[in-house]
C-alpha cells in the first residue's frame, strides 16, 4: 500500500528538517565545564535526540593556553553537531572571557567558572547580549541573581541556573509517578542527604573549604537536596506552587568561616508535607540510597547521588490502610552514560530553538526562591561572605 | 585435685548469695506497662543475670479490675523474681495509684501512665517516699522535671527516666565500638530517624495526635533520636560532657496543635560533628537502617527501630585516607527476646541494691537537657501545651 501524498511530504520534510543546534561558548575550564563539554559531544543518537544538537563554538579561560589545553583535551572536534556536520566552525579559544561572548558563533554561554565569578561572568554574557546558561549556586545570593534577571530581560535574552539534576529522566520519571499516576498516594514526608568526604582530605584552601571562594556545603551540595524538594513538593499539583511555610536550619561551622554541615527542613501545609533536606563536607554518601519520599500508599527510594540517580525503587503497600504493613518492591534501572548534563543541555537548546527567555522546567522565580533560601539559611547559621565577595546586596 | 578452702567458701557464699530484687509496683495498665511487666517475667536466666531479679508487687489502675484484668494476663505469677521463690508475695490489684505507692511490698514504682500524667503520678510515688522510674518523656517540661528531681533529693529516693534504649545492647555495643575501640574514627556525622505510620490510620482523639493529651511526634518519638545523639556524641570522652552548642528545629504541625513532624540538627564543635534527628507521624520507618553514625574510618548502621535495635553493620573504609573509597561490611546480631525492656530494670535493681539515688547512665541531668531541649524545639516549632496540661512552668 502507498503512503497518501501529504503524508509522504510530512516524512519528506521531517526528515530534511535540520536539527537547531546550540552553539556554546564556555566560560570557565574546570570540572564541571568538561563534564558538561563531554557530555555535549556525545552522539545525539545515543539518547535518541533529533531535533536539537549542539556545538562548542568557544572556550575561555583568563589563560589563552588553558582554553587551548581544555578543547584539545575536551572536544578536539567540537561537540555533536560540529561531528555531524550541522556547522562548519571548530571550538575557538580564547585568553579572555570578552572573546567568548563577543564571538558571533556563540548563541548562549554556559558559566562554569568558581561559585564567587558567576554574578560577574553571567553579567558579562548577558550585556553582550547573549542567551545564558549559569551553574548552580547561580549567585551568592538572592539580590545579585534579581538582577542578572533585570539584565537578562532587558536584553530579551534566555537566563537559566544550571540545575540539571530537573532534567535527569529519573527525576522525571519519579515527578510524573507522584503528581499524575498517583503511585504511592498522598506525599507525606521525604528525606534528601548530599555529603561530600572532603573534611581533611582537601585543604582549608581547596573551594569547598575557602571563606574567600564562597565554599561550604550549603551552596555547593545544597541546591541538591533542595531540587528534590522542589520538584516533588514544591511543584506538586495539590501545593499549587506555594512557597514553603517553614524554612528551619542549622549549621555547623568550620573555622574557615564557611559550613561543614548543614540542615534545611521545609514544610508545606497544603500537602500536609515535610521535607528534611541534610547536606555536609564530613561524611561520605550514603552506598543505596540519600533520597526517598514517602506517601500513604509506598515510598520511592532513590539510588545513588542526589545530583544524578540513575535507578529507583518503587515500594508499593500491599494494605496502605493498615500501619507498618508489608510492602512489595520494584526498582526501576535508567542508567546512561557520561554525566547526564546533556539533558540539561538539550532542554536549554529545545528553548532557545522556541525563542523562550526562561525554562517552563527551571524558571526565574525558582532560583529566587532558592536563593532567598540559602540567604535565610546563611543568616540562620552565621555564614557571613568575606567583605567584597557580594556585588550586589540586598 | 582438689580445690584450697578458700575459693570453696568462695564459690559456696556466691552461690548461696540471693540476687537483690526489685519489687515493683506498676502505675498505669496501658500499652508500654504490659510490655514492661511481660519483660520483667521472662526468667533471668534467658539473659545470663544472677545478681538481680524483679517482683511485681502492685499494679494499679483508676478501675480495680483493670488492674486485676492487666494481672490476670500479664503477670498472674508475678515475675521472675516470684516464680523463682526469691519473694512470697503476689502481685496485689489497686483501683488507685495511691494504693500502690503505699503498698509496703513495693520498693520502686514504675510510672507508665500517660505523658500527661507523669509528673503527678511520679511526685506521689516520691512523695510516698518510694524510688521511681518515669517513662519517657519524663514529664510534658524541664520545670516539672526538676521539680521531680527536688522532690526525690529531698525523699533521699531513686529517681530514673526510663530511657530504656540506652541500656541496649546493641547501643552499648556501638558506643563502646566508637568511645573506646575507635573502630569508626573522628564521628562526623549522624543522621537518627524514628517515624510512625499513624496519620490518618488513627483518630485526632488517639494520644499521638490529641492536644489534650499532649500528643505529636516531637515527645513521643523524638526522644529516641535524641538519646543516640545523647550517648554517641555527648556522651563521647572528646565532647566532656559539653551541651551541643546549637540546637535548632522545624516543627510541621498537626490542626491539633500538635507536632505531625519535627527536626532537630545539634551541633558538637569539640568533637566537630553534627546529629540530623528527625521524626514524624505521617510515614513508616525505614525498612533497614534508621540512624547511621559516619565516622572518618567508616561508619555503623544500626538496622531496625531506633529505639530497639537487634543488629548493626559496621562499614570500614578499606583506605580512610581516600575520599569515597571501597568498604568492607561486618553485620553483628544480638537478637533478643521480648521487647528488650528488661535490661533497663536490671541497671534500676542494680542501683537500687548498690543504694544510688540516680543512675550513672541516666544521671537526672541528663534528663534534664532532653526535656531543654524539647521546651526550645516546641517553642520554635510554636507547640504550645494546652493550659493547665503543665503542672509546673519555668
Amino acid at each position: 500500500m502507498t503512503p497518501p501524498r501529504s503524508l509522504l511530504r510530512y516524512i519528506t520534510s521531517m526528515s530534511s528538517k535540520q536539527p537547531f543546534v546550540a552553539r556554546w561558548g564556555i566560560l570557565g575550564c574546570g570540572w564541571i565545564s568538561s563534564e558538561f563539554t563531554k557530555d555535549i559531544g556525545r552522539p545525539m543518537a545515543s539518547r535518541n535526540v533529533t531535533d536539537v544538537s549542539h556545538a562548542i563554538a568557544a572556550v575561555g579561560s583568563r589563560s589563552l593556553s588553558k582554553a587551548e589545553d581544555f578543547i584539545s583535551k575536551y572536544c578536539p572536534n567540537g561537540a555533536a553537531g560540529q561531528q555531524d556536520g550541522l556547522v562548519d566552525f571548530k571550538p575557538k579559544a580564547y585568553g579572555s572571557y570578552k572573546g567568548v561572548v563577543e564571538d558571533p558563533n556563540v548563541n548562549i554561554v554556559y558559566v562554569g567558572s568558581m561559585n564567587i565569578a558567576h554574578y560577574e561572568d553571567a553579567k558579562l554574557a548577558l550585556e553582550a547580549g547573549k542567551n545564558c546558561l549559569l551553574e548552580k549556586p547561580a549567585t551568592l545570593n538572592a539580590a545579585e541573581w534579581k538582577h542578572l534577571v533585570s539584565i537578562a530581560k532587558k536584553n530579551d535574552v534566555f537566563l537559566m541556573e544550571a540545575v540539571w539534576t530537573r532534567f535527569n529522566p529519573v527525576m522525571l520519571a519519579i515527578q510524573k509517578a507522584i503528581h499524575e499516576d498517583n503511585l504511592i498516594g498522598e506525599i507525606r514526608c521525604m528525606y534528601s542527604d548530599l555529603a561530600m568526604d572532603a573534611y581533611k582530605k582537601r585543604p582549608n584552601t581547596n573551594r569547598l573549604f575557602a571563606a574567600e571562594l564562597g565554599g561550604g556545603s550549603l551552596l555547593d551540595l545544597g541546591p541538591y537536596p533542595l531540587v528534590w524538594t522542589m520538584m516533588i513538593l514544591y511543584r506538586h499539583p495539590m501545593n499549587q506552587l506555594t512557597p514553603p511555610d517553614k524554612v528551619g536550619s542549622t549549621m555547623l561551622q568550620h573555622h574557615t568561616g564557611v559550613d561543614l554541615a548543614t540542615s534545611i527542613t521545609l514544610t508545606f501545609p497544603k500537602l500536609n508535607a515535610v521535607s528534611f533536606c541534610t547536606t555536609n563536607l564530613l561524611s561520605n554518601v550514603q552506598k543505596y540510597q540519600n533520597t526517598r519520599i514517602v506517601g500513604s500508599k509506598g515510598e520511592i527510594l532513590v539510588h545513588g547521588l542526589t545530583s544524578r540517580p540513575q535507578k529507583y525503587t518503587i515500594r508499593r503497600l500491599l494494605n496502605p490502610e493498615i500501619e507498618d504493613g508489608d510492602y512489595e518492591d520494584e526498582t526501576i534501572d535508567m542508567t546512561f552514560d557520561g554525566f547526564g548534563l546533556y539533558w540539561e543541555a538539550d532542554a536549554v537548546a529545545r528553548c532557545l530553538r522556541d525563542g523562550l527567555k526562561e525554562c517552563p522546567s527551571m524558571p526565574h522565580a525558582e532560583t529566587t526562591m532558592t536563593m532567598e533560601i540559602f540567604d535565610k539559611v546563611r543568616k540562620e547559621g552565621g555564614y557571613e561572605f568575606l567583605p567584597g565577595l557580594e556585588k550586589v546586596k540586598a
